[in-house]
């Protein structure tokens, strides 16, 4: 039997329960593929407390950081803390003194993850994060070995399950945003806080680690345009259906020929063919468009445990493949930037747009916005108008052709600012994604 | 700069031109992500005219194979050939000679794959086949790699593009199969003889490649039950819309607890709500179970020069990234077969089916077919009759609750062979794929 790879696991919650309990339903499957068992060694925890279901020797688990770290038999540390400052001081702290670390820590990596690999790279140790992104869908993998021959202009996706249930709620049973977050709250699909998934930030971190990978810059969380959910009602999901399009808070990044790179995040309507329009529920979708094999979709499961226990797992077993030996150490001098960063404004974004406007309802009241449109150079494709309506105010939907964001920005801003003008313009993208 | 990794390319056809055309288009982004840059020093075909559009020494390409195998300065043989017995031979003796192989030869693979593996095993070289399934989708590094955690307990997809136009041409347009089949020829989708694709035999090779990975039996297109679309009709395509499932060849290989192996390849009518649905003309999609992730699926081209190039060249640039030297051969290692062979017999199916009969349009005749269904133990779940049908006899569509398959066949024999009976009864199974 070759010697193990010796776990050292910091972060006993919810994930970390779960890759013990993983492991072990898992050992011989994990163990018949790799030369070098997987094992958890140390686990630390500030909660010492006997976790139930779970197989491990209570003996190991304590809350001794730093006996975890000064262990010579420890050779890989796992960090599943969820928190920022003390996670980046660990994993400086396990690279630097020679440990391996895998992390499922998509906050921190969207945040410091540059220079957290700068510094696995400078000790030639691996920092492995594909749980940081997709849950239990290979991404990181993917793109560095699957399409590793492509160049890849962009990437998207629906990368937070909680926004995606709350949207498919909204779009097969017609409820309202708050009925369908109550329920996602009910069903353990949304933390009691759900800001950060409906607000578009969780999307927004995995989009910036998805960009940084794929296109070799230091894209950060505060590069990307982030819009939420929270304005999106059952009235535009339906205006979109009836037009073909499903609503899908989107991250998205592409980079141009010259090399500047768009990152945003926002609900946007996405033509009901595309694979993304039909990825429902709390699943996750990413689109990566290489130069040669044309758009390569993955789906799967985006959260929870057991999907995240299988990214975590997947990178433990590079490491105990021997692989860290050799290519591993070569790819992750991958992840390190490489060019300098170009963020393209969010003003220059050619694009169709969905509008909705509260307007009085006087004779009139289209025209003026039709002409302050026209004004800016923002061409209307289509405009709906229903024709029942209560109370005192009329919705008003129109959809552009391709327009530039600052011209449509700068429109809507004067359309706000008019006697008629009820209700703050809803601004949405519709993405065609040939 | 380091050595390059140099490649001896056999058959410069559609594919082997496409794989020269991307090595120079990406040269940089390759030779960027690997330490041995990858060369083409050697290639072999019977026809040595002047390739156009193709950026190649010409003093590099002749009808030599023995001097390409000779050649100690070739470290890999790029087989695509296309052939059977030819292929056996050069890539049994590329590898005895030393040398690694990549193919994309999916006919080879399924029938010849485990010899040949073990063959590569036993000489310690790699044989590399990621081009042979899914065309630009990365199928194999993504089961080796992952969800190299998960026990997989199935595999499913579309994995001829041909037959999937046809289908989504009859869907869309209401096309017959030879009308769809006639268009699927004038735009490049289908060979001059589309049997193969139409048959079901192309999906039934992948699907056996897929198995053989995913249970570690040595499972060859003998094991594989395998039925075409060549008797789908346009009106079977509506009847199963109607009921909100779309007509799909799937190829499927699961596992049961027992250890057996069920593989099919069959049209089969889809859930419109489920991913694999809504992939549409000549895209392919797999969808791998694993016990951790749940349900992952992969969509992208599965064929065309540059979506297979992207896969060949990913194979030669795991070899070109030194992984060779370690992780590779070992993966390797589990591509041979490790369990006794179990295939269940396909009588043992139990699922629910979709059967339509031709009968004589007089009372009583549906009185009979249901009578014996239900004399076999199968129950109906559905039964349509068009209220308008031209000609002499009438269309039924029976959809059924879960039966076996053994009692459906005995069944539509009896049906068959009664004197109402005007057509040879069609089956398709419906797979609700939770």
């Amino acid at each position: 039997m070759a010697s193990p790879l010796n776990v050292g696991l910091v972060g006993f919650g919810n994930i970390g329960t779960g890759v013990v309990r993983a492991l072990d339903a898992n050992r011989e499957v994990i163990n018949g593929r790799v030369p070098h068992p997987v094992e958890v060694v140390r686990i630390v925890d500030v909660d010492t407390s006997p976790r139930p279901d779970t197989a491990y020797d209570p003996a190991i688990l304590s809350s001794d950081t730093d006996g975890l770290l000064a262990d010579p038999d420890v050779h890989v540390v796992l960090e599943l803390t969820g928190t920022i400052d003390f996670a980046y001081e660990l994993i400086e702290r396990a690279l630097t003194g020679g440990k391996h670390v895998v992390t499922a820590n998509k906050a921190l990596m969207a945040t410091r993850g540059a220079g957290l690999i700068r510094i696995a790279v400078d000790n030639d140790r691996c920092l492995l994060f594909e749980a940081a992104v997709g849950g239990g869908i290979p991404l990181i993998r993917t793109l560095h070995q699957g399409v590793a021959a492509n160049d890849i202009s962009a990437v998207c996706g629906i990368i937070n399950g909680t926004a995606n249930y709350v949207l498919t709620s909204m779009s097969d049973e017609g409820l309202g945003l708050e009925a369908a977050l109550r329920r996602a709250g009910e069903l353990g699909y949304a933390e009691p806080d759900p800001s950060a998934d409906v607000e578009g930030i969780d999307t927004a971190h995995k989009l910036a680690i998805l960009a940084t990978l794929c296109f070799g810059q230091d894209i950060r969380l505060d590069d990307v345009w982030v819009e939420g959910i929270t304005r999106v009602s059952a009235l535009d999901i339906e205006y979109a259906r009836q037009d073909g399009y499903a609503i899908k808070l989107l991250g998205m990044a592409r980079r141009f020929d010259d090399g500047s790179v768009e990152a945003r995040v926002h609900p946007t309507l996405v033509p009901e063919c595309q694979s993304l329009a039909s990825v429902g529920g709390v699943l996750n979708a990413v689109r990566i468009d290489g130069n040669l094999t044309g758009p390569v979709v993955l789906i799967g499961r985006g959260a929870g445990p057991e999907p995240t226990a299988s990214a975590i797992l997947s990178d433990l077993m590079a490491l105990a493949s021997g692989r860290a030996e050799g290519g591993l150490r070569r790819e992750m001098r991958l992840c390190v930037p490489r060019a300098p960063k170009r963020i393209r404004p969010m003003a220059e974004l050619r694009t169709r747009y969905y509008v909705r406007f509260g307007l009085s309802d006087v004779p009139g009241a289209l025209g003026q916005v039709l002409t302050i449109l026209g004004r800016r150079g923002v061409s209307v494709a289509s405009v709906e108008q229903p024709a029942e309506h209560g109370g005192e105010y009329a919705h008003v939907v129109i959809t552009t052709r391709e327009a530039r964001e600052a011209d449509v920005q700068s429109a809507l801003d004067e359309v706000g600012a008019l006697p008629i003008s009820r209700t703050e313009p809803l601004i949405l993208r519709i993405e065609e994604m040939d």
